[in-house]
Parts: C-alpha cells; structure tokens; sequence
C-alpha cells in the first residue's frame, strides 16, 4: 500500500433514484466495503451529519478519510475531492520528559510540521512513580491529564496554524508513550502499574474518540494509542520495535531504547525478549548539578587527545558551556580513561589530571570548562560523585545487555546483525565512545544503527501504513518480557561491568586504554 | 434468553498476578467474552476508568452492563454485583406530535416509569414538512435537535427522580420514531426525505453514543436507533413489526398503524409488503373545530340508538363535553348510519336528524352536544363538512387495505389471520363501528387485536431482549415498501368506498344499517 493511500480515498457513490431506497449513508458503506474489501465499515456521526449535502454537491464522488482500526475501518470524515482541503495527522511520542508532536499529511505521507514540547505534569510531580502518587489524590488525575491534553492541544494548534489550516484537519492521531502516561493521557487510573503484583488498568488501548479525550481536533477524528505490554514495557516500545523492524529478521538483532530506562528488546521475526531496568540518573538530564537537556550551551561532545590530555568541547549552538549532556558524559568518560586521567576503577588519577583536578566540598572535581570560559560565570565540573554514577550506569546498562543476549537467549554480542540505539539520550550517543568506557558491546562498529526517536518515528509510520496494525499485534503478541532480577548472578555481572572497560579485558579486545 | 439476562451479567475476572503482565481491560474482556462466546467485546472509556478500583474492592467479581450491537458486544458500565445500584434503560418512542418515554429495570425487564410529552418541535414547526424546511434554514436543523434532545432529557430526568435514582443509572436507550425525527434526533440533514427521489440520509444508524447525541445518561450509555426502510417507512413501524410479530407468523396477518398516517405492513414469516398513505385530517386530533387530543372532557365513546336516535356520549374524565377525538368520531358516524341520520352517501338525512340539525354558516350541522351541557359553553357540533372529511379517510384507509391485500398480495380479507391495529389514534378505535362505516374490512371480531403504541413496545421489547436485533435486522431486509400510486384505478376503488359502508354491499356482509 502507498503511503497516505490507506487513510484517504477517493469513492463514487451510486446515484439514489426512486423505487431505491437506499440510504445516503448505506450507500456509501456498500462502496466503502467494495473499495476496502471489507464488510466492516463503520461511520462517525460527524460524517453521517457532512454526507447528505456533500454527495449531492459534488455529483456522488467523494473522499473518504478513514481510521482503520481492530474492529474494522471507521470513515471518520468526508470531503469534497476537487476542494483540496486538508487530510491531516498527528504522530505523538509522549515522554515522561518530554513530547514530541509531528503534523503529517495523510495523503502524500509528508511531514509538515514537528514539534518537541515539556511535558508539563512535570510541574506537578516530577517523575512517573510521584505521578502515579499524585493521581491517587483527590482531584489528581483529572489535573495529570488536563495538563497534558491542554499541552497536547497547544502543539497541535500551533502545528496547524504554521501549516496553514486549522485542527479540523486533523483526523486521525497516533500515541506512543510509556504505560504510565497512556494511563494519563486516557484518564484512566494508573495505581496498579506501582502496586504488586504491578498490573496495569489496560494494555490494549486500541482506537478511542478525539473527543472522550479532550482532543480539540476534527470532532470525528480516532485517536490510536500504542498497546502497552506491560507496566514497564510501553506502548512507545511497541513503536521502537515496529520502526525498528527487528520483528521481521532473520538474524537477531537488538534494540536498546536509553532514557530514564534502558529498555532492550532482542528477537527475531521468530521470536522477541524484553527487559528494561534502570539506567541510573546519569544518562539523562539530571546527572550531576550541570547535567541539563539539549539546549544552546549544553555540551553535546567531548573529545581529549590521550596523548596531552587537551580537551576540546563542543556545544550546542556554539555558545559559551552551560552545562553538559548525557552522550557527552560518555565522551568525556572515554577521553578520561584513554588518557589515563580516570583508571579502571572510575577514580580520577591526580597526576595526569594535574590542575584540572579540584576541591570542592572535600571532593575531588573535574573542571571541563573553566569559569571565566563557561557561560554561566562558574567552572563546568564533574564531581567523583557524579562519575561513579555514571559508572554505575554504564555497569548497569552492559549487564542488562549481558544477561539477555548472554543469559537469557544463550548467544554472543557478535551474533547481532544490528545493534539499534534509540531513545532521545541513546540518539547522542557515539557507540566509539561507550564502547570504549564498556557501556555498549564490542561489536564492528557499522553494526551500531541510531534511530532516533524512534516512537514517534513508529507512531509516523503507522500514520502512513494503517496495514501495520497487524505487525503491532503481531509484536504485543510475541513478546515476552523478562523481569530483571538483581540476584547474586546480576550483582557479580555487575561488579565487573563497573571496571573500565570491565574486568574481563577480552570482552573489549578493541579498547585499548591509557597506554602511558 | 431471561428477561434483563442480555444486558447485564456478573463475571468473576481472573487475579493479576507477578509474571502474568495482562491488564485490566483485557482480562475483563478475555472473560466476557468466555460468557458472551463471541471474540467481538469492546469497552467504553467510561467503564475502563472504573474498572481497576472497583476489580479490587470487589474482589474481582463484577456486573457487567452491556449493549449488543451489530459490530458485537459493549461493555457500557461496570458495577459492584452486591451493591445493588440501578441499571436501567430508556425505550423511546418518537412522534411528530407526542413522544412516551418508559424507564425500564435492565435486570429485571420491570417497568418503572411511563411518560408521554409533546414534542416540542410543534412551536417551532407542526408538521414533519415544515420541520424540514425549517431544518434547512441557517441554525435551524440544530435547533429542532436541540428543543427535541432538551425535551427527552427533561423527561428522562422526571422518570429516573420518579424511581429514586440519578440519570447516570441509564445505560441504555432504545429509540423509535419515523424517518424524519430520527434523522432530527441525530442531528442528520433530513432535506431529501422530501426531495425526489426521497432517500434519506441514513436508514440504519445503528447503536451510537449517548453523549455525541446531547443526551443526559449515563456517559458510557449506547443508544440504538430503530432502521428505517425508507423516507415514508421509518424505525417506529419496525418496531410495531417487531412487537406484533407478524415476521414470525405461518398466516398472513396485517398491521395498521392508524396516526397521521395510515401505515399498512402485510405479512408472513416469509415475506412483508407495506405501504404508507395518508389517512386523512379526520383520523387524528385537529379534524374539525373540535377535534383535539385525548384529554379531560374529550367524547372517546359515542352510542347512539338505532331506533330512538338516542344518544349517549362518554366523556375522558366524566367531565362536561369539551371536544371529540378521532375514535368517537367513528362510532359516532357508525351510529349516525346505523340510525338513519346519515345516508349511504355519508349526508345527515334532514328527517331523521330533526331538531338535532341546524345550520351554521349556511351548512348542515349536528349538534352532538347542546351548549347547556358542554363544557365550553358552545355545543359540540359535527359539520357536513366534518362529516366528508371523515368519509374521505375512511375511504381512503380502506382503499389502502384493498389495495395491498387484494391486489397487491392477491389474497382476500379473510385470509388474514390476524388484524393488529396500532397508533396512538388506532388503539382508541372501536372495530366493530369502523366495521359498520367501511373502513375497516367486515372479518372476524376476533381477528382484531390492538396493540397500543406498538412502537414503544416494540422498543422495549428489544431492551429486553438483545437477541431481537437479529430480528430487526431480518424485518429490514425481508420488507418490501409498496408506493402507493393514485392512479385511476386507486379512484375508482377509493370512490366505491365513500359510500356507507361501501358500494359493494356484498364486502360488508355483517352491517345491515338503517333498516327503517
């Protein structure tokens, strides 16, 4: 199917005449099952209502915008086909942090727009366990979800306007986010996904009306919401893999979504595992007391020469360092260890750090930045504190990639056709530079795919191809998830992820380290 | 299926457990769907925010209220089983002139609660012509929405007050009308109900949302729409089709549906022909200047003594003499023929009369009722005029008969089985005068049965029984609508039986009339 050719169509719809008394609507569905192959056709009330008159005006030929959805196809709205009205759509990839809305074209498949915007629950709570508090009180989950309808609404009326028309053209919706905040966005009661034994309200969402929700698009528009498979593993996963394609190799391959969560799935078009465990609060925003989102100032790369320890950073914008970011962190722990200023331990080495090294508060501290070069007026510094738990992060992540390729599936990371990183943080990354510290596996480095954003890229994707509904189901049903158990086993992993670039030297034949 | 069984039942929901990650919603479903044996279950919003709290305060035991629809079942509400709160159901029928709404006990088939009110729609429009060109000015479509939606709330709100619960109680609602108040009801353009070649925007809405419609229940509650066959057959005659069952039946029966219209439905298991054709000003409320509607004071019952010309009146009430409905004019034209005071030609003979006839604006008057006994003051008076109305519609309605049964069907009278008169008007008429004046065929008394308003018990039929949308569904589809062509040969059928009772003496075998 073409892109946009499986959400609009062009009908013609057989005249009415008397002694027929066929219905304008029942008419309409006849052709629609034709042209769909179908026999389940439904009709919003919205086009039920346009229909009578728009037949009449344009001789019987009419467009039709449909959802296709489990039940079957639903026409949610009809259109003059010589009037070139809009046929629009939104992609959501909704973050805990963050959400990303993207204003497609249902007919060309185009993007015409995209926007990134906070998720304001934020200013009610800041992560998902204290939202998930918050919605217990009285009162809360109304407030979580107006919050974010509102915001929701805000971006796609801002999208419409710069495209040139106005939310009435937008028919359809589709929303990948974490199970927490598909709990939310719905309204729906997110208590159990924290409570034993951890069940949430709904995994299958399926496609709900614009209007239940709050939505402030075409009033018939369906709103499809990424199924989840369980309270850890969302619907914005669902979208990684389906963007992702690991579902339909023959090889195996990994995908490793790193944001709050590092979430891994790893499978086959056979078969697909999945566990997600913390990632540590070093790999994104609030690592140390400079860590910050990507914006003008933040550090997005570090680079040190092993030889003289001369560093140079670079910074979103160019503009004088404010901060740093997460795949700059990982940068910087590579050129540290490679110049031999961080040992295997993850402890900074007095000598070659030499005066990059300070007291702060009894601590040794990096300075990466000096105050009177930065942009805010102090030194950018990165505290012994705050790299131990970027070692604890990296540890963790290689560990939980070793116990499923290892443990669980019984393979080797060199069996991996791709190795797909994905998630707002994992996109910034550079596989040299964790390879390098031990986070990511030694694997030939053109293994390494980024994907990007890859729920909202899975949420386009459907958007263009409503067939893949069926690879969705296809993906809920076959994955199995893998609690992760942090037993003695996890632990002794552990231990030996958290050396540089771990213990077992043999597992990172291509990094070398500080070679004085 | 038991009475209620269909719409409400109590499952007990599988526990969560660690390692089985399956939601809420979909264990529910996975369960109802186990009860119901079918795959096709799906869920409001509504009952999938109460679901997680009220699964574990119960105990995971639960009532289910649910909605069958064409596209499979809906899970509409969920309740405490032990708390015993109200799930009721609204059967609704909707005439041009008066609507009865019945609140009903969904688990027990009870009905709680009847009331029958205007349809507001007079002020703005008093007929269905004039509603639709109304409808086709600017706001003026939502504005007979919105008056007839006020209206059914308003009195939905009384019934549910009345039994002691709250409006949220009503999860469901079977509506019934003809082809133009369901297209107002639903807000849909009705324009070319009227326009050739009269096909209406929609025939089958099917089973909607009640908020999309404005109406005030239950947020979750489903609303069926009984189909219509066509512009001049609508959902309320379905109804009556349903109610009597005359789909079911061995024999031919025949249905009339006596109101503004004259709807004839003939029919078999096998097959159902039906036609509509205008009864005539005289059979319901404004025939004469005193015609009006059943209330206080209004003659219902006329007898009058073949021999003595005496004559006895009952009044609604017992009240002094205010008007005359349409039934009492039909036993008083019978008496008056039986009598001698009307000729067969329907003409007062002047002799017989006497003093009871006396001229008012140049024309032959009866005075029925003198003014010293009335309730208004002034006689209650049948002009000439009145009385050729009258002897129109009869003939006209038997016309109607003659032409489906016998040249239509190819059958006689006295093939039917069965005679079902319904209609807010045809309930009231008393066969054996309708016999005697020709407008009923000379058959069995006991052939005769009235239904009432056959179109809300056919309503509340299927509120009962969900099974009986197959029912609907197969009356649809076997029904064949007839126009009725005044052509010359409908002339001279409708022109032998202006007389009294008709020309052919030899069709009216049991009336003897005036034999002085």
């Amino acid at each position: 199917m073409n892109k946009g050719q499986g959400c609009v169509r062009i009908v013609t719809v057989p005249l009415p005449r008397l002694g027929n008394n066929i219905g304008d609507v029942e008419r309409l569905i006849g052709v629609s099952k034709e042209e769909l192959e179908t026999d389940r056709v439904a009709i919003s009330l919205e086009a039920m209502k346009a229909l009578p008159a728009l037949l009449r005006r344009c001789n019987h030929r009419i467009k039709l915008i449909l959802s296709k959805e489990s039940s079957g196809w639903n026409i949610t709205g009809v259109q003059d086909p010589d009037a070139e009205e809009a046929v629009w759509g939104i992609a959501l990839d909704m973050g805990t942090t963050r959400l990303v809305a993207r204003l497609m074209d249902l007919e060309t498949g185009r993007t015409l727009g995209e926007q990134g915007f906070d998720n304001p629950q934020i200013r009610i709570a800041p992560d998902v366990l204290a939202r998930i508090h918050h919605a217990g009180r009285p009162g809360g989950l109304e407030e979580l979800k107006s919050v974010l309808i509102h915001s929701i609404n805000h971006s796609v009326r801002t999208l419409c306007e710069g495209a040139g028309c106005g939310v009435e053209s937008v028919y359809s919706m589709v929303c990948a986010g974490n199970t927490a905040i598909s709990h939310f966005f719905m309204g729906v009661d997110p208590s159990n996904i924290i409570r034993e034994p951890y069940i949430p309200a709904v995994n299958v969402p399926g496609t709900l009306d614009a209007r239940y929700l709050g939505l402030c698009i075409n009033p018939g528009a369906r709103v499809f919401v990424f199924p989840n498979i369980g309270s850890y593993f969302g619907g914005d996963l669902v979208a990684g893999i389906l963007f992702s394609g690991i579902h339909k190799k023959e090889n195996p391959s990994i995908l490793v979504d790193v944001g709050t969560n590092a979430e891994v799935v790893l499978g086959t078009k056979e078969w697909l595992i999945a566990c997600a465990g913390a990632a540590g609060p070093a790999l994104e925003g609030g690592m140390s007391k400079m860590g910050m989102m990507a914006a003008p100032g933040v550090i997005d790369r570090v680079a040190i020469d092993p030889v003289s320890c001369g560093i140079k950073v670079h910074t979103i914008g160019d503009e004088p360092a404010v901060g740093i970011c997460g795949s700059a962190m990982i940068d910087l722990a590579a050129g540290l260890f490679s110049s031999g200023m961080m040992d295997i331990r993850g402890k900074f080495a007095r000598e070659r750090c030499a005066d990059r090294l300070v007291q702060e508060g009894g601590m040794d501290t990096f300075v990466l930045v000096p105050a009177e070069e930065s942009g805010t007026g102090s030194p950018i510094t990165l505290s012994q504190v705050d790299l131990n738990s970027l070692t604890s992060s990296k540890a963790a992540m290689y560990s939980i990639l070793q116990i499923m390729v290892e443990h669980t599936a019984g393979m080797s990371f060199g069996d991996l056709d791709h190795f797909y990183v994905a998630g707002t943080f994992g996109s910034f990354i550079d596989p040299g530079s964790a390879i390098s510290i031990g986070m990511l596996p030694d694997i030939p480095m053109d293994r390494f795919k980024v994907l990007g954003n890859s729920s909202l890229e899975g949420a386009a994707l459907l958007m263009n191809n409503p067939d893949l509904l069926d690879e969705i189901e296809i993906i809920r049903q076959r994955l199995t998830y893998v609690e992760l158990n942090v037993n003695q086993e996890f632990m002794n992993i552990f231990s030996g992820a958290k050396f540089y670039p771990h213990t077992d030297r043999s597992r990172f034949p291509s990094v070398t380290g500080y070679l004085p």
